[in-house]
């Protein structure tokens, strides 16, 4: 069908979109200006996060494009299946921790362990998703003025040439961004029924679970498990590296990690870590899983549902074999800070070329692509930026852990809360927004904090958050740290504070700003 | 008592703190280095939020100071009366707002209009509170070096000497900074039963209310009220200005007061604008409100309780009595940039010096008072900030107003979702943390958000936020805007976003950076 010329609003595209993921409509989605004969500046090859952020920003910038996607819509995996149910999930976990804690108190009803359906909540998202995919569609045609085709495969001829079902279409570049997929381990039984990744849960859970064995210990597992826990499904986590380690995420302060890790086990989450799954047991269906513990010995966890949460790889199979670009020992694609890859002309992006697998990368490298094959030469660094992730707290942080920075300073400062030797249950805070009632009823759930400073430079260097409400504010905390200069410890004392304020760092900050020789808080 | 040489634990300061409410313990609570033969810098009258801060600074800086504080603790009115129970109250309404529209679905039962009893988180906020005042005479001594004198007031006798329970403290300099006390209207029956400001609502507040009539439009009005009616109290709110006006607050964007006050109207509460109360009618206790209508009629608001926010005046008439301090039409004590007083060596603070009667205002007074009694020379200009509220969302502003934009520049832009012409219920954004439920089930209550940008400089002049999560941010974002050269759509569009993120200036701004003539989206 051929959408050029019309403009659906979005309660249009979303039907479209519907009646696509029924296979209603079958063939592809044409939003292409056969009018326009300049030549495409580039092809993006996947039309997610990287693919439209890149889309767009060539077209601001005078360029032409074509987003080709295999999916009705544009955005990619984040609204159909990544980030915007995990927030979902996230959600759910903290309003279920909250009526668990609060259950009988309060307004809050007994709470009702069979009550939450996993289920059900999927099918809220599986139902609701094609709002999201609706307006991308709506705001890259009606006000980035992108073109692209839709509900069709791209299969890459050659670098300046892409194939889109049965038509060439041309260009001086190629962007590559379809991103990656769980990395399934090789064990006997991943096959069996009911056994999940984030994308098949959200596609194919047709029942309600009754015990969950996460195998992996990735941001995902963490994730999705305390969902699963807090909607009243006993589950354990199976894990080779601890939870949070270093191993898989960079600048996790140890007492931050200690708060959320204590935390889901404190909401009867059962960590097994140092273990091995040795084989998913089941006859069609799983029905149990065998783990060799960190003593060695094996252990039968019988269970109805198991969460793959080992990480994901990148799709570069098909750009190996049409381009020969080079990849990585893990199959990501290599790129230099332009994201060109090994192949001239040939750029990817996103997840394609690696962890970290977030948004931000994703769309600036589009962003970074786009101004390069518009001549401006630009570089993108990803090697620091902040992060985050949810149990049933919202976890944040950005900069260096305590340890980091006393490895590379002299004279290291910390402002905390709880203050090292209070006990959390002594003070309700930090609290705002997100933790008030918990504050007032069960002070020790209320979260952590930590600031890291350079007594020396007087500069902060690390500041890490478990509560909620400041995840927004660490977006431009990060670039507060990254200026030149960074941000100096009396500079984030003259700042104004809305209070309460789910972090206290301005306010803590200011109250240590007056010492000539700055010391612990 | 004397707890100089004593290091009481938090738990032994809550009951000391306890014990002083209940009148079991009625002296003063000494906490003087009586061994420092140096003379006080300071002596700060009031050890709320500016006074404490101050006190901090200035002892941080190596001057000598003393607080003297008439309740048993420092913090003053806002762990106490006025800030905390506000973020109680408004998590309350958000988690209650919650409650009934999800009513009956996912794993929230039916909501009962009765369930949610003001009385019973009234009183959990009453019997908590003390933790927090707890934390904060442990950590004024133990961490911050600070003497002060609580649970006794301090009488000014001139501008050197402050009388404490019979013994008289001489300093260098005062800081006043005793903050405010609602503006009761002057109408017939204001004084009977049943009739509550925030002050007297969390103190006295012996029944469950099953109507309210509020008087007045002020933040405090919106906040509690909007409380209220989520409680399952019908509530009606009399105000002479409307809701949210440039006569109440600076730079609130006419789209999002309309979101905010149409939310509060689509949860069923009353707002009667271009009111005025004629009389509170009772017997002993109240049991209705006269009120002129806009069109000069009078109604009869039949109610069980009453409560009062039409806004706070300064308590300075004491120390126009004793010093002569020169005070405003409005009675706030004038200071100059220094927050020095018509009194030579005599300062005024906080909620004293008048608008805007906020927490980061106060503090940096108290910090300004400080820094200039040490010696070096600082000015505090508080004429623009970040503010917010919270009906059953948080509303955050900072900056101007689109209208104001248009007035100072030629060629405005405006980031905004959801873009005009879309109706809100067509797209579930803005989300994230504390909105994710709801664009699954109700994408029209999600929230509203816009960005206003001059176009020319290409610099963001405000941001506007109804929604979740985006509070804490705007700390920062008040400060980078604020600084030299502000904050342009590119260096925004450079920065590294968390996904979902509550606000989506980062991405939008990212959307359209690329963009040599800027154009809405």
């Amino acid at each position: 069908m051929d959408l050029r010329t019309a403009q659906p609003q979005i309660p249009e595209w979303r039907s479209v979109i519907d009646r696509a993921e029924t296979g209603e409509i079958d063939e592809p989605i044409y939003n292409v200006d056969r009018g326009d004969t300049r030549p495409f500046d580039a092809i993006f090859v996947g039309g997610g996060a990287g693919g439209r952020f890149g889309s767009a920003y060539l077209r601001a910038r005078g360029g032409r494009q074509l987003t080709v996607d295999r999916w009705p819509f544009l955005g990619g995996s984040c609204p159909h299946q990544a980030c915007v149910p995990h927030h979902l999930f996230s959600e759910a976990a903290r309003e279920l921790d909250l009526a668990r804690w609060l259950s009988g108190t309060l307004w809050y009803p007994d709470f009702d362990d069979k009550r939450a359906s996993i289920l059900e909540i999927v099918e809220l998202f599986r139902s609701g998703r094609n709002a999201a995919h609706a307006f991308m569609n709506w705001q890259s045609k009606e006000q980035l003025g992108m073109e692209y085709i839709l509900n069709a495969s791209a299969t890459v001829i050659d670098e300046h040439t892409v194939e889109v079902a049965g038509e060439r279409f041309h260009a001086e570049n190629l962007v590559l961004g379809t991103g990656a997929r769980t990395l399934v381990p090789d064990i006997a039984g991943i096959g069996l029924r009911g056994v999940f990744d984030f994308a098949s849960l959200v596609e194919e859970l047709d029942y309600e679970p009754n015990r969950c064995v996460i195998i992996g210990g990735s941001k995902v597992a963490i994730e999705y498990g305390s969902f699963f826990q807090a909607a009243g499904c006993p589950t354990t986590i199976v894990t080779r590296s601890p939870l949070m380690s270093t191993a898989s995420l960079h600048h996790v302060d140890d007492d931050l990690r200690r708060y959320v890790v204590d935390g889901m086990r404190t909401r009867g989450m059962t960590i097994l870590e140092g273990a091995n799954p040795v084989e998913v047991v089941g006859n069609g269906s799983v029905t149990a899983v065998d783990v060799r513990l960190a003593d060695g010995t094996v252990e039968r966890l019988p269970t109805d549902f198991v969460f793959v949460g080992t990480g994901e790889r990148a799709c570069s199979e098909p750009f190996v074999e049409s381009l020969g670009v080079t990849t990585d020992e893990r199959g990501s694609i290599v790129v230099d800070a332009r994201m060109r890859t090994s192949v001239p002309g040939v750029y990817a992006i996103g997840d394609l070329i690696g962890p970290p697998m977030e948004m931000f990368k994703a769309r600036k490298c589009g962003m970074a692509a786009a101004r390069n094959i518009m001549g401006e030469p630009y570089e993108f660094d990803f090697s620091e930026y902040p992060d985050f992730l949810h149990s049933t707290y919202e976890v944040t942080w950005v900069g260096l852990t305590e340890a980091e920075a006393r490895e590379r300073h002299d004279h290291v400062v910390v402002i905390q809360m709880p203050p090292p030797g209070v006990q959390p249950g002594d003070i309700p805070l930090p609290c705002a927004e997100g933790s008030m009632l918990y504050a007032f009823t069960r002070p020790e759930l209320t979260g952590f904090q930590k600031c890291v400073i350079d007594a020396e430079s007087r500069r902060i260097v690390g500041l890490h958050h478990v509560g909620f409400g400041a995840k927004d504010a660490f977006q431009y905390l990060d670039h507060l740290l990254r200026r030149p200069g960074g941000l100096p410890i009396d500079e984030m004392a003259e700042m104004n504070e809305l209070f309460l304020n789910p972090e206290h760092f301005i306010q803590l900050s200011r109250l240590r700003a007056g010492n000539l020789v700055l010391s612990d808080l």
